[in-house]
């Protein structure tokens, strides 16, 4: 299976492929991420989105398009632009007929760390650990991206659904590889000794 | 000048167009709403959305999208999926690079009614007599997708502008045709009265 994740925003719109075998095993297919400026008006923002998903959609064909879901705990100017991008992200999912899950940002923490409340360089060092990559992708927005996109592969979910995918669990152990759930312990360890 | 007025909504999208002259004078074009139920997955509803507008900008080719801007003072979900949708409408102008303006509520209502603070039924009624329409447009979404074409043509705004087109005002008496100036002070002789 072939996941395209998003991590919507106006400013940075993270994007990652990932594909996931059966067996669960992840390989890092791309990554990125499309900035643009908030001196633009929002319609060249959003086209400059639109067009960028468009070309994703179109080099990487993925199966399903994973989508943070959109919360409004954010600032609201901020949110208003995350939703809007999400929007136009959305749509050219469907317009494709390519499936779209919606995930929280705790589900998919909790998908790749093993826990709903990691922090980003968590988030980072494990997605990076799990793609086989050097170093955490950056900025963050794109390691976010792969991490929904893995997330989804991983955690499964209701294509399309705007309904809830669940509330935060942590991922069950024996779902994991055992390759990850070396690296569950380990980062659990580190937030112990911490 | 054509104007495109969007009041965007998942369940309700309001489209109104409108032709405005030098001298102010509007003419109606058409008006319509798209719905789509909560019970469609979002990726549906947004498809629908952005499908629905191609539609319109193809049938009319305006030369300006005036769209809602989107407000946080709405219920949060409400909110999410109104600006979603404002997304979609403004990438789908953009696309065909017609220039997009966002109005607030109050500046709409002010512009085609006189007060910032006017209720729904007199948007409706206000803009029903401005085009010569029988009785005013329904749902309420057709008559705001209307009434922004209107207060678009009539006030102005920098187009695609993300930023603030000016406070609310009312609108000057002086900018108004004659018509325009008699059912403002109708107007606002029923609400002396009542």
């Amino acid at each position: 299976m072939r996941v395209l994740g998003v991590d919507p925003g106006l400013t940075r719109c993270g994007l990652g492929v990932v594909d996931v075998a059966r067996d669960r095993r992840a390989t890092f297919v791309g990554v990125g991420v499309v900035g643009t400026s908030a001196d633009q008006p929002l319609d060249a923002r959003l086209l400059r989105i639109a067009d960028e998903i468009d070309l994703w959609l179109e080099k990487y064909s993925p199966d399903v398009v994973a989508v943070e879901r959109v919360f409004s705990q954010l600032n609201v100017s901020t949110v208003m632009g995350v939703a809007q991008a999400s929007g136009v992200v959305i749509a050219a999912a469907a317009r494709r007929s390519i499936p779209v899950a919606l995930h929280t940002p705790s589900e998919v923490k909790a998908a790749v760390t093993g826990s709903g409340r990691a922090d980003k360089a968590a988030v980072g060092r494990l997605v990076a650990k799990i793609l086989g990559l050097d170093a955490p992708p950056r900025p963050a927005d794109a390691a976010d991206a792969l991490a929904l996109a893995l997330a989804h592969a991983w955690r499964g979910s209701a294509p399309g659904s705007a309904s809830a995918v669940g509330r935060t669990t942590a991922m069950s152990a024996s779902a994991l590889t055992p390759a990850q759930r070396a690296w569950q312990e380990a980062e659990a360890k580190a937030r112990r000794g911490r």
